[in-house]
């Protein structure tokens, strides 16, 4: 009953079987492993895009920061939703990679970046000249911290809106796998169709030990990013690693099947929560967490267990009348079971 | 016949063992698995410095970098040895931490600072109060990026030096286990015992995937590291893959073990190539590095066959009469063979 | 009929006596004329300080952005007003000198900081340790962006909330004579007897050429604010004549005869306006602007005439029925007259 | 007998009435003052560049800084001589602009840029791939740090350097009137003609209060140039002020006039010195400073009569033989008088 967050969960065995086999001799160093070829090749013909260039970084936060700093210059402003992961918790990344550039929070519901305001705030930034800070690069989370999907319509709506503006769009993908098992877009559709420059492709919450892709529809910022990525400390020298689970990864559509039993576990949470009484949900549940409240009593019974989620938000307390309702984030992950569920869920009810 | 350098070895056994174990079931994320606890005692005994803070990073830039970012403000410079990995290897990684500081380079035999010259440096440093940078902080490397090991009284004369000028000292160890095992040193000795105040214990170049631990001394600057290290992408969310490798590598001196074999190994190599008429030495070759000339003809034999390795400098060529001394990096790892050598040996003689 | 800003205003005619009287002869540079050393000791009696270190620069972003810089780490917020100058006017000037700090708007009325929001926004910072950025420090600015002052009371509150969180309090003082000109308080209690860590004392807008003080009333940050201004390149070569201004500034209260002239004539303005069917203040108008909103035709009548100022959001038009109302700031200097506002009134009513 | 360095001087009497002149009235903010326009002209007209973008700075520093900003990415390294300014007098401003690029020091007598050198390490830079810091741009002093001054051949010669390395080419002009002075070339000659991308035409050292243009032959880069300014704190409200210096300072060549008087203060003081017994000259004394050494005697004289004057090095002293050899740097002017040259020469012989 371990729902505190994807990233509590274990790597798939055939990722570690795919470590092992990397592990045999020598490889030359920092991304010339023959593996990273494979790797850039499968991502290519995963979003449709021959000309996409491709890294690997071992953090999400890395991955995103050191994306955004290519496309925003630090006298420019990163328009992303106030509760992104960008803004709420990487301790300023994004400042530091791009050298000082502002983050401008848009707001909208389930986390998602409501197109009105987004246009709102890029029409307020740039209109007294050198004096503001500049309008840089639009960057959504999908599915978003609160655990909603953008449909393949909704990018494609932020992506008109940034074309309209000649800003770039990035798209912090570290659940990109869980949104697509969501949706069942393609990858192109939810992506570079729609409109986005620049994708992480997650893989540390989804299975892996720690590796994230930057998928860059535009080569012309690859060797930036190269230089940028080297100069964060996040080239690996011995990158085959970081490549052999990339591909485990991506072969027999792994990260899909991963993807795919998170997400059907946090149904059946959200559905079995949603038949206590006075339980709901606070945001949808379209991929891999499930945002809900139910009775206090529930919670005591399931944290006495042992069971591990987070309140959410943090501040409510187990003392107090056994009706109250509290609410809490769960996260799936794919290696949560139908029994997990199913336990946690007798606790509760 | 790799010689290209320690880091295109693969992963000890043993280590592959620990992240297998290490892969079961759920863990807290990062830096809360219980193996980091351990972790820390064990480098606390190591070290012998109950009240050192220790932090796991992935990569030797990000863990040297981040660690001189704590001892180093950014209007301050960064007395570095000019062949330095700070220097040459990192594409500004200390700059790019420190927010800007300089690094003042420093001159000396074998990669090694002279002392003379870094007291006439900091002198230099502070003559015009506020127009200059400040004196910062002194960054050595042990072994040097020449293959020779700085002994315990070496150390104490650069630590007698920071002291004098009120100066932190960092030891880049990123191939500090080579160190150790060739000069017979505590780790404390070679350490806090003379006058450091942070040490980066190296792993990736010494049978890990890719972890090294940076050991603060004096734990004031632990939290600034935190917050360094979160913001600049390099905390990892699964960290007990970090803190397992981490944690093998402590495990029965497996760290010297190895760090042993790759030195016995360029001993025999260094002492092979000596044998050769003409043939000389660059640097002693201390540690696991061997720095060589031989005859063209010998270079020509051994790379036709495939051995890999770096002419130092690079721009050397195979064209040319047979007789005319060729010069090139050689570097042992923990699973460079006796065979290995001697077939090499066998080419180039 | 200039209104568009007191920054469009001359220099007064003893600051240019004062100016040519310093171009005597040899002066020795960057801070160490004697002039520097009566403003030094003016500063400190006008703030009854004897303790503050006191610094020329030559523009209010720059003063306010340095100071902000030796008050908050890369990793930590600044908590400001979201309609404040360092927000909105300065292309993110205190995101360079911090080196990426984040600034998290607060609202309130009349671009004065809400208390409550303030509060409810620390107490959001910092709740998930090393995954947030920090909180750094608290920025208000008087007389606000809106032309409203603080009182010493209401500073005092927002000290004593610095004070329970453990936080400078830095005061934007650009238009800090026309404060103390409205409220009456001294310049103490307005400050550090309110709770206030770092104050700037504006003078470019109220008279002089182009000086701005930075008072800290700890002066432990004193020497890296010198080092931060050189870096910046802030620290003036031929720097007696910012001494010369901020003296003459200093000399028989001008700043203070100033700023009243400055207070007096917007409330001359404010009242006329007032007098007009259907006008309304968008702001209180403590200081020397005027928000205020009158018909269209009265609009037209004053451009028409040539007088300068700006539409109030920027993006109203002259086109347009004559009733509609029309909003504008005007703002006053030390050297607008009585006639100059009587003869705008005549034409806009 | 004032020989401590030119920014000890007054601003000439022309420019003090430009001031008062352009002190009258109101006058539009931040460089959109008609006077600008005036200088813009004077500017592309001085450097027969009808293309070239100017803006102004109040200081040398920024400027330059500023400057080399926009044209050095943070990855990449600025050739520069290791005695020049940015390297040594800037408290790392070219490091804090630039986001963290390097220095990377070049050699060569009296301060001048060793074109061997240079190539050197130009071609040391690139030596591999993403691990190394990038070829960035060239900064040439015209006159140095050691009072020498580039002829247009010799700016050529570095110009080609740049050119076939595609580098940007940068010259800090702090006293380039100094350098034209001395070489009777034409400013475009001195700059674009030989290869020069930017250029900082100094006035502070020259008889200006504190203003310099920053001259970019390349207009793409404009925009930039003004979004760092602004962010830097560099950008004046009171912009008239720097305008009417400069413009008074284009007016009827008055910046060649100071020049001209300065670099005659300094060969009667070179000729004066050398015709002491035992004197000689450390740098050719090319513009309007001299770098020579003289018996203690000399220096004792000089002192206690009240010369101002550095010893080069600092670390000489007064105490010892009346016959031993000091050296110091002396530099004259526009207002040093061929009767304060005699009065110094009469106490040191």
């Amino acid at each position: 009953m371990f729902f505190a967050s994807d990233n509590t969960s274990p790597a798939h065995p055939k990722v570690m079987e795919a470590l092992a086999k990397a592990n045999e001799g020598y490889a030359m160093p920092y991304g010339a492993d023959p593996i990273m070829e494979r790797v850039r090749a499968k991502i290519r013909d995963m979003f449709e895009a021959p000309e996409a260039e491709v890294y690997l970084c071992a953090t999400g936060t890395s991955a995103n920061a050191i994306a955004l700093a290519c496309l925003c210059p630090p006298w420019a402003t990163i328009y992303t939703h106030q509760n992104s992961h960008a803004e709420e918790d990487e301790c300023g990344a994004p400042e530091f990679y791009t050298g000082g550039s502002k983050l401008t929070l848009i707001g909208g519901k389930d986390a998602k970046m409501d197109p009105g305001h987004l246009e709102a705030r890029i029409e307020h930034t740039a209109r007294v000249g050198v004096h503001n800070v500049q309008r840089g690069a639009i960057s959504v989370t999908n599915p978003t911290e609160a655990g909603a999907t953008y449909s393949v319509e909704e990018v494609a709506k932020i992506g008109a809106i940034a074309k309209a503006y000649n800003l770039p769009l990035h798209m912090d993908g570290a659940r990109f796998a869980n949104a697509i098992a969501a949706t069942n877009a393609s990858p192109a559709e939810m992506t570079w169709k729609s409109g986005v420059d620049v994708v992480t492709l997650g893989g540390t919450k989804n299975g892996l030990m720690g590796v994230e892709a930057v998928v860059m529809f535009d080569p012309k910022i690859a060797w930036e990013f190269e230089l940028r990525r080297k100069r964060g400390g996040h080239l690996f020298s011995k990158h085959r690693y970081l490549s052999a689970q990339m591909d485990a990864y991506l072969t027999d559509d792994l990260w899909l099947t991963m993807a795919r039993q998170a997400n059907a576990a946090a149904i059946r949470l959200r559905d079995g929560i949603l038949s206590i009484e006075g339980a709901s949900l606070l945001h949808p549940a379209d991929a891999n967490s499930v945002f809900a409240s139910w009775p206090r009593a529930g919670h005591k019974r399931a944290i006495e267990a042992g069971a591990k989620y987070y309140f959410w938000p943090f501040d409510q307390s187990l003392e107090g009348s056994d009706e109250e309702m509290l609410s809490a984030r769960l996260v799936c992950s794919w290696c949560t079971t139908e029994a997990d569920v199913d336990a946690f869920l007798a606790l509760i009810s």
